[in-house]
């Protein structure tokens, strides 16, 4: 292995999005004065985040060091990657760089939340290279499954950086040229320190499919259904899906119909940029549907994933405004469940099935992610001293830092890291050298933070057991009862048939309080405490549940 | 095909589950006075059934027709086609017909409700027949991922039915012999008017592996890992995978201990009754662990399903009282992920892998149900006049369907039923003539059905965006405000950080009181509506965000 940087700098990578590194991609590269950030992803809540919209990384260390910061520099315009960018720039604001397309869906985002004319963004070209601080990034041509897709190579004082950001090896993509291995491999031959490469399919082994084939899937759909409508539902942001739907739709002659916001933003974008191309007279507006025969239509859709408030899903349950599934109707849904959407995507198959129609599933989705044989040739090419996994679960990390030394690197070299980690790498070795506050902040409606675990656990309890609110209005000094105790329940049982439950309950709670107020207990924390313990015994006793008790004591003088 | 039968009787088949018939498998048979009942299972709650334990079959048509209830016959002793028994019986207390295992795991599901005594139990051998009003029950030998699974033949006025039960073909189970197919095809040759065949791998090509090709892998797995303790999680009630496990240990010198409430009682049970060969000493307890290296253990563990509360979960949480997970630990999760439980598995196996763990996932099970070649096989025997597909959702019977017309049944002879639909049946047609109240009732705690819609939806409120609770003491008649308003609040916002909101949220309250109370409204419905309304649209202005709010007004004279 060739290594021609041979120095005792050390540079500090420190990943602050999530611990599974699944969304909220964000990722600080540090030397000196110097800082710029690789990408600024959100992720979506987990089942146990209770009403939360969405979760944006924790940039306090970046606020910290504010001065440092030289800007973001984006890999692709998927939400995990771009999506908290109207979040992070509102408390950093340095200018963002990305490809043509990537930079079109930022703009998008931007104007959605007021920002277009607060944040710098420019536009990078594949093979240009833009010097930020002490650290000059070069964006090299990749294949993911959004078009416009980048990786990074880093030259820092201490050696190059390659970060691959999400990728796939496309030979035939719909849009544009194939990855520029040529370029990993000048890179490898000049000596490359580590290599952060995308871990999300590492678990499977062989090659991702082309882009391409699906095309070909779509045109035997188009084909075999001349008959009648045809429904895909697909990522919004994949726009080489979109124009491939397009182009069998044209060869078989039939109109497209775009439904769901995300997708029509985003094909606008595209659209604009030159990134999609529809001959004339083949887009209608969805308005113009009933003046077409079933055969003459192709509705292109979001809500493959059984998102319940896509369009798809609204179909499927007959909530619709505008699309009512018929007998025959032939839906496709071109993508595989994200673990966590089987049932949901399940559910809105059977929806669909009970309608009529005929829902195909299988062999209609390729990867935007590299699978075992592509990750090997880029480590062929590449030849990194260190291996950085980055993109998975610490599974897909793990079995990635195994493929890693069967690719030559030494076991020592792998490194696997958590968020907040702050890596100090360089030729002659790393160390974690310190933890920086990192993860996810919950966004809940216009709040940002104001819900975290305590509220969470709350929810989580109001979730499975409801809540019983005892309320009584004491006279103050004396602590006469005045009035109550009443008792109010929401999610806990049917009140019109548990009414003795109810009278029941406020007995246990009334012979507490006169516990209390015989033993002139005066203290309202200690008069709560004894009512929510009686009634809990109470209520454990006779139904084996532990509903939230709440008790409020009204003062009046 | 040949009809020996040919006469205008009609039975009726009512279907009393859940709407996807996964979970809940109860189908009621009935001839005039006669009614048998096959299977009397629960399902698990859905996401979005907040707070409910399980989920039982509603059973009012059993009981509005108590008297013609002549038993129950169980074709196996899974969850899904047992668990309902001590819930249901308590309403229909009827004896309960099932082979050997089965009865035996009744048995001991009967002992934990106290209804032992109470419940009439009789073991049925294969080829046994039994008579039950104008019916007679014929048990037939399948094969199934728990032993003594059972087909039935329905010998009815109107013609022979045959149930599949739960199944797969396995021409060389661990225990006992291959399903009886020479049976099937007597009973075809004789005619049979319908066939109901499970439907759950009714989506997968070819055939299903034998159960025997995973105590090879154990075989390997074993022998790769001779200086590292194996810990292998499976399902509990799976006894041939423990057997496999057993005598994998057994061959490399390995001591057994088995963890997980579930697992230590079926294993109990089978070993009382035969199904399983443990070699002396072979067995050892949890707490002699310590006494042996570990390269002489072997855990046999539930939680194969990511199920928070099984002991694998609380191994890789940390939080298992005696098995601390050690790297180099081989850890075998032998199953496949039920639908709904892939993140929960992914969970397990991050944690176990931070722990040094080697996880072993891939290629450790096989299904327990037939796929397309042994479905079409059972009808090539079967020859059935019609297609009743059970077990499985929506999509899986529809598939079903077209599979039994490509088997020859005529398109018109294939009827995919709903729950509660009831289906009237003999050699001259079919039709849905009613339709029975059917479905699930949920158990929360010790409650039956007492938590339903209403407070479901409070539930998935409150999880979603909390509760604001607004008290106030208003003096009787002259309606004057003597305390409060006072704001309580949960899973809403950090109070700590947000008093401002709450002391203007008191404001906004204050307002709407005052602006009440000066218009002399005195209607306390009203009044209430007024407050809620007024702080609810605050709340969306200033955080985009609808709590539950909940005003209570005390009285005090």
């Amino acid at each position: 292995m060739k290594q021609k940087i041979k120095n005792s700098e050390r540079i500090k990578i420190i990943p602050l999005g999530g611990l599974d590194q699944i969304g909220m991609n964000i990722t600080a590269i540090e030397y000196e004065d110097s800082i710029i950030v690789i990408d600024c992803g959100l992720s979506f809540p987990d089942d146990d985040m209770l009403g939360i919209d969405l979760v944006i990384p924790d940039v306090t260390y970046l606020k910290e060091n504010i001065d440092k910061v030289k800007g973001f520099v984006i890999t692709h315009g998927h939400e995990d990657h771009i999506g908290a960018i109207p979040y992070v720039l509102k408390e950093v604001n340095v200018p963002i760089y990305a490809t043509k397309l990537t930079i079109g869906i930022i703009d998008g985002k931007l104007k959605e939340h007021n920002m277009l004319n607060l944040v710098k963004r420019k536009i990078v070209r594949y093979g240009q290279s833009i010097n930020l601080g002490c650290f000059r990034i070069e964006f090299i041509r990749t294949n993911h499954s959004i078009v416009d897709a980048a990786a990074l190579a880093i030259f820092t004082p201490a050696g190059v950086l390659v970060h691959t950001g999400d990728f796939k090896i496309d030979y035939t993509p719909v849009f544009g040229d194939a990855i520029d291995l040529t370029r990993f491999g000048e890179l490898g031959k000049k000596g490359v320190l580590a290599l952060m490469c995308d871990s999300t399919n590492v678990l499977r082994p062989g090659f991702t499919m082309s882009e391409k084939t699906i095309g070909r899937t779509f045109d035997h759909i188009f084909a075999e259904n001349t008959e009648n409508r045809i429904i895909i539902a697909t990522f919004a942001s994949n726009v080489d899906r979109v124009q491939q739907i397009i182009n069998s739709a044209y060869k078989y002659g039939r109109k497209v119909i775009v439904e769901g916001r995300s997708m029509v933003n985003i094909i606008n974008i595209a659209s604009e940029l030159g990134y999609i191309k529809i001959p004339e007279n083949t887009l209608i507006d969805i308005d113009m549907m009933k003046n077409y025969a079933d055969k003459q239509i192709v509705l292109v859709t979001t809500g493959s994933q059984g998102e319940s408030m896509a369009a798809l899903s609204r179909m499927a349950a007959s909530i619709h405004k505008k699309v009512t599934i018929k007998p025959g109707d032939a839906v496709i849904l071109s993508s595989s469940p994200i673990p966590g959407n089987e049932k949901a995507v399940a559910r809105v198959i059977n929806e669909l099935s009970m309608k009529g129609a005929n829902v195909i599933h299988e062999d209609t989705h390729v990867s935007g992610h590299a699978c075992q044989e592509e990750i090997k040739l880029i480590y062929s090419l590449v030849k990194p001293k260190y291996a950085i996994p980055v993109h998975g679960e610490y599974r897909h990390l793990k079995v990635h830092g195994e493929l890693a030394q069967s690719m030559g690197v030494p076991k020592e070299n792998v490194v696997i890291m958590e968020s907040g980690d702050v890596l100090s790498i360089g030729e002659e070795g790393t160390d974690i050298i310190d933890r920086v506050p990192a993860g996810g902040v919950l966004v809940d409606g216009l709040g940002v933070g104001d819900v975290g675990n305590i509220v969470l656990r709350d929810r989580q309890n109001l979730a499975e057991n409801g809540i019983l609110i005892v309320v009584m209005t004491l006279e103050k000094y004396s602590n006469t009862l005045l009035s109550g105790p009443d008792i109010v329940t929401r999610g806990f049982v049917y009140v019109r048939e548990s009414e003795n439950l109810i009278e029941e309950a406020k007995g246990v709670v009334s012979e507490a309080l006169e516990e209390c107020l015989s033993h002139r207990v005066s203290d309202w924390g200690k008069i709560k405490m004894v009512v929510k313990d009686s009634l809990s015994e109470y209520l454990w006793k006779k139904m084996k549940r532990s509903p939230m008790i709440l008790p409020i004591i009204m003062e009046v003088s």
